[in-house]
Order: structure tokens, then sequence, then C-alpha cells
């Protein structure tokens, strides 16, 4: 299906502005450094998008499949349950160094700015984080039911403990300007996964 | 020694403005919210503060202070490391349900805000983590000289693990409006307190 031109600077709008929204902030972010980032006008952005929440939202939604393929293609090349979370780990690795998107994770940005001022991206955000922690629960589950994951072990909590471990490390290597509280974290979480290896 | 009268309107300012800036973020509060918060003028304000930032500089350091007295109150009962560990962590159990500060954890949120585009609330953060972080591993490292805590642990690595898990966890849960991903977190670093007991 061609895209028409319309669809084409909405999506030009978006890849340009993706950057500036998880540097920024959606609050930090005003209508200006839209039109800075695109070159567009205010009546050429609004031509577009009704608002610059409609515009924080695509830019979202950019931001986190970015970030989402970019994992998804790291997970897929490897054969089983401990091997895909050890990949997991890695792309977190290479996300300190090599940056899918500017600005630390998205999730976790919006997460903590969502939280307490904005139903419609906090359900965003849970929608964006639920389908990072399914796809744990995914490989955790299926690495179970081909005996490469210790039966008993509780993917949901471990899931649970995963993601948070993994964000709050970047957190701290991202306020801090050093990896090494990153590097603790992923080393942690790789201990916590040869433990529940069959 | 007694606060002069312009000392008692920079601490009013600052009690009545701290949740606002915890929950809206730096970038999120306006001038208009601190004189709705207040009922001052812009012009009082400005009496007071020399800009936006001056104010969210003091809130940011009330609000940890905040934080800080209640946990410090907490550690201080108890008798040996691991125990005011558990301190810790129920600290932030009473965190979730009744905060001393709306909004969340004041240090996570501004770190968030600030990694990528304030330098001067980035030194703060830091600064707020590291005493966090140092009395942690100050607790750590006198139960190792106390024997209630295995010599061969790694303090560094612990208190990172600590900290991001529990960030993240308050960030999870936040965001997903429900206890159980801090709990989970909290019950993980429990386990993980009982594992490096004598």
């Amino acid at each position: 299906m061609k895209q028409s031109k319309s669809d084409l600077t909405k999506q030009y709008i978006v890849e340009r502005s993706s950057a500036v929204f998880n540097t920024k902030g959606y609050m930090g972010t005003s209508m200006q450094d839209i039109m800075d980032a695109t070159g567009l006008t205010k009546g050429g952005l609004y031509g577009n998008y009704k608002s610059k929440e409609a515009i924080a939202f695509a830019a979202f939604d950019y931001n986190v499949k970015k970030v989402m393929d970019r994992m998804s293609k790291m997970i897929v090349v490897e054969k089983n349950a401990p091997d895909k979370l050890n990949a997991i780990l890695n792309f977190f690795k290479s996300y300190y160094f090599e940056p899918p998107v500017a600005g630390g994770c998205p999730i976790l940005n919006m997460a903590i700015e969502a939280d307490d001022t904005h139903p419609g991206l906090r359900l965003k955000v849970v929608e964006a984080l639920e389908a990072l922690r399914s796809s744990l629960i995914h490989i955790l589950k299926k690495g179970q039911s081909y005996g490469q994951i210790k039966a008993d072990a509780d993917v949901n909590k471990f899931a649970t403990i995963f993601l948070s471990t993994i964000e709050g490390g970047i957190m701290m290597s991202k306020v801090y300007q050093d990896f090494r509280y990153l590097r603790d974290c992923i080393a942690h979480l790789s201990e916590l996964t040869e433990q529940i290896k069959t």
C-alpha cells in the first residue's frame, strides 16, 4: 500500500521529534522544539497532528518500536531460553554505549513523567512495559516447557526482578555517567539466570 | 539562631511547592503552579528566589531530606546490619502506601528528568544518590567488621543491586498502580540480604 503525502509528513515529524521527546521529556518539549527539529511551522505541525500530545504519543510509539525491534533481533537468533535472556542483557549493554534512541530508555523516561500527571500517557507506558514483561515471561515459560528453565522458577517474579533491576541500573548509570552500575546489574541478572537454568 | 522573615518566606515557598515539583517535574512545574501552591505573586516569588531553578533546587533538597529523615529513623532503631537492611526495605514498603512526599521517589524522578538536559540538577541528584549509596555501604561494612555480614560480600555491588532493584520496583508499581512489583523486588532483596548474612 502506498503512503499518502500526509502519512509521509506525519512520519517525518515523528522521526525528527522522537529523540527530542525522549531527551527533554513530554512536558519539557515545546512546540518550538518540534518546529526546530522538523523545520516546519506551527501551522504545518497542527495540520498533521491535532496537538503536541498527539505528536508525543506517536513519538513514544516510534521510540518503543525502535528499541523493541533491536532487542527482538538479538533474541531471535538464540536457540534456548537462558541464551535469549542473556541476549536481552547484551541488548541493554549495547543500549548504554550505542543507544537506539538518544535520551535513555523511553519506557522508563515516560513512566516517571506520566505516572502522576497524565493518565493517557500512563496507559501507553503500561502497554509498552507489559509487552516487554510478556515477552520475558513467554521466553521463560517456553524455556520451562523445553526443560531449559527449572519448572519451579517463579516466572512472573523473575520477569519483575529482571526489568526492575535493568531499569534501575540504566537510571543509575545515566545519572552517574558511569557504566559500572548497569554492568553490576547485568552481572547480577546473569547470575540469577544461571540459577534458574536446568 | 532566630530565622529572619525572609528565611521563613523562603521556607514556606519550598514547603508549599515541594510536592508540586515532585509530581509534575521540574520542567512540568510552571511559575503559575508555584503561585497557585503558595498564594504568592510572581513578584513575591522572585523577591525570594532568583529563578524557578533556584526554587526547584531548594524543593529537591527539602524532598530528599524528608525521605532520608524518615528512612534514618527506621534504620537507627535496629541493632545489626541485616536488620538495618530490612528496615530500609520496610521503609520502601511504607513509601508506597504512605509516601513522605507525593509523586514518588524524588531522586528517581529528578534523575530521569535531569540526566540529559540539566547538568546542575544532575549533580544534585548524584549527590543525593551517593548519600543513599554511601549509607548502604556504611551499614554493610560495619556489618562485616562486626561479623554480621560475610567478609567476602561485594558491598559496592550489593549496594548497586539494592538501589537499582528498589528504584526499578518503585517505577513499575507506580506506573502499573499495583504494589505487586515493588513487593516482589523487596522480597528478592530480602533473600539477597539473607544470603550475605553470616
